[in-house]
């Protein structure tokens, strides 16, 4: 295992230092705790959000965290859900008095961890929280760690269009409705040329020959569908599009649909000289099927560690969320309009 | 050899294809010419800067065109400098009556077909145009494919500030020589934990064994200064700051000394997590040597492919150079202020 670690127990807290480090102005880093808060709370009144999950995946959560997104992101350590004392103190800190978002990604240990700290917070403090759980992962029903569909892409979109609603003064059962809707909307199907590594194993978490891949791979190195020859990316688009395609056309729309958010995501070991090749391919895919691509993303927004392959992830929108979309986002991970 | 790609021969247009498709609003991609240029160019009076090199650097250069950066961008195939066919053409567009910066990194191909370019469009068109070399690579004094110093990190500096003066209608003489100044106060070194593999030749550059890392490599995998056993993260980080500030602090500053642009730049297949990471060592050195990090990138900004590792580079900045890098820019690669 070749990492750029000082040692696997001290991973986490080392990159959440170097992260307070590299945004001494934006973000205010818990280094005990391991949370990431927004430097200067929004004001008093408006709804929070609070996400988290395992690290191993940034930008997602800590890189979200900011302006026009979330306040605050606890993270666990490697692939591990946060445990819910961090999530009891996040919560207990960013809440100014209109309640608290919790944006959870379908996996068994974050959904309890997540529901407990709520259950807390609700008994001994009375803040008011929400829960949405997102499970857009076309890929496979029931997981490694997950009843029903895993939690994946569309996490990116929820914490970016709900931070949205919630810097513009919306109460809390509106926003959290925005955020259902969104992961509702949304589907993903992911896949691997290589495994991933996580520090504490010291070798890749799962075997994949030199001239195959796995398609719908999970962003811990959960078995996908099926694997196969490695094959031109315009195949591995279809291989991506069509599964998502068939269940986002099965879809009724909220309102009148504008098109798609698409976000080509890489799996953090792949180029964007290829995930750009790629969105090429599956641009070209969903034009073919009468697809607007309203607004995209490229690069790496939700990452499976050191493993190459990438991730579609498409939403259906409509105008308000598209306006949601575009307003001004400020972290470290998302940054436009300001 | 695993990449998402359609075939080896067409990885540079299609990845420009992708690009296209994922900005149709920021950018215009000639195909045929492989020049990434502004969707709307900047107003008439105004200095104009390109750039270019080999592909497989991404976002550096094409992910660096926009307001306050560059005009145009040409790319060469994978690790081969593009041909002055492609840099006059991209000049005569962009020229807006106030003369064209070349930003061009020390390697030989480079050098020589930006310079025959320049002579070309002074002979036929009198379009005025400047150039200015990057060498901040401390590793080795002359490589494979270079005489003198390597260029590499500074460059996306000299993209930001050089393109910031631009923007504020300072003349060609001003807006290179601040680009000199740029390239003159900057530094950088590298490290790799893999080798990259070209697409043409299917296998990986070199052979790093499992276990070692190879210090001060270049951005295309030529040889650094030295192999060694893997070591943890802070002593990486000493490697790199060392020859670094050993160069730095030599230089006579051009004004008042206000800290350094850091950047902590991964190689295109390290993760984010990791980036951070080596951040948090660098930042602990550099405060320990008495430097004010005054500004800060940690990210993939110029790349090598697939290969693992990352490099530093420091900017001595003074109040002008601060301003500068502050300035709006918007582009895919860095966007702020806007």
């Amino acid at each position: 295992m070749k990492k750029l670690i000082n040692a696997v127990d001290s991973v986490v807290t080392d990159a959440l230092r170097g992260m307070a480090a590299a945004h001494p102005h934006e973000l205010a880093v818990d280094l005990d705790q391991h949370i990431v808060y927004r430097r200067r709370p929004k004001e008093q009144g408006k709804v929070a959000i609070i996400s988290g999950g395992g690290s191993g995946h940034e930008p997602l959560h800590g890189g979200f965290v900011g302006t026009g997104m979330l306040d605050a992101a606890c993270a666990g350590e490697i692939f591990t859900s946060p445990v819910p004392d961090q999530m009891v103190a996040a919560t207990s800190a960013v809440d100014r008095g209109a309640g608290v978002l919790h944006i959870v990604k379908n996996y068994t240990g974050d959904v309890m961890n997540f529901e407990m700290a709520a259950e807390i917070v609700g008994a001994e403090s009375g803040i008011q929280v929400a829960s949405v759980v997102t499970n857009d992962d076309v890929a496979v029903e029931d997981s490694l760690y997950t009843a029903g569909r895993r939690g994946v892409g569309v996490t990116v979109m929820v914490e970016k269009i709900a931070g949205a609603a919630a810097e513009q003064g919306r109460p809390l059962d509106e926003v959290a409705g925005i955020a259902a809707r969104v992961n509702a909307s949304g589907r993903s199907m992911g896949m691997a040329l290589t495994s991933c590594t996580v520090p504490a194993n010291g070798k890749p978490s799962f075997d994949l020959p030199d001239d195959e891949m796995e398609i719908g791979i999970g962003i811990h190195g959960e078995p996908g569908r099926h694997r196969e020859k490695v094959a031109p990316a315009a195949e591995i688009a279809e291989r991506l599009v069509t599964p998502v395609l068939a269940e986002l056309t099965e879809l009724e729309s909220a309102g009148a649909d504008e098109g798609v958010i698409a976000m080509v995501n890489g799996m953090g070991a792949t180029p964007l000289l290829e995930l750009y090749l790629m969105y090429g391919e599956i641009a070209r895919l969903l034009q073919g099927a009468g697809i607007t691509v309203a607004r995209n993303l490229v690069g790496n927004y939700i990452t499976s560690l050191d493993m190459a392959g990438c991730s579609l992830t498409l939403v259906r929108a409509d105008a308000e969320l598209l306006s949601l979309w575009d307003a001004p986002v400020n972290t470290p991970g998302l940054r436009w309009g300001v």
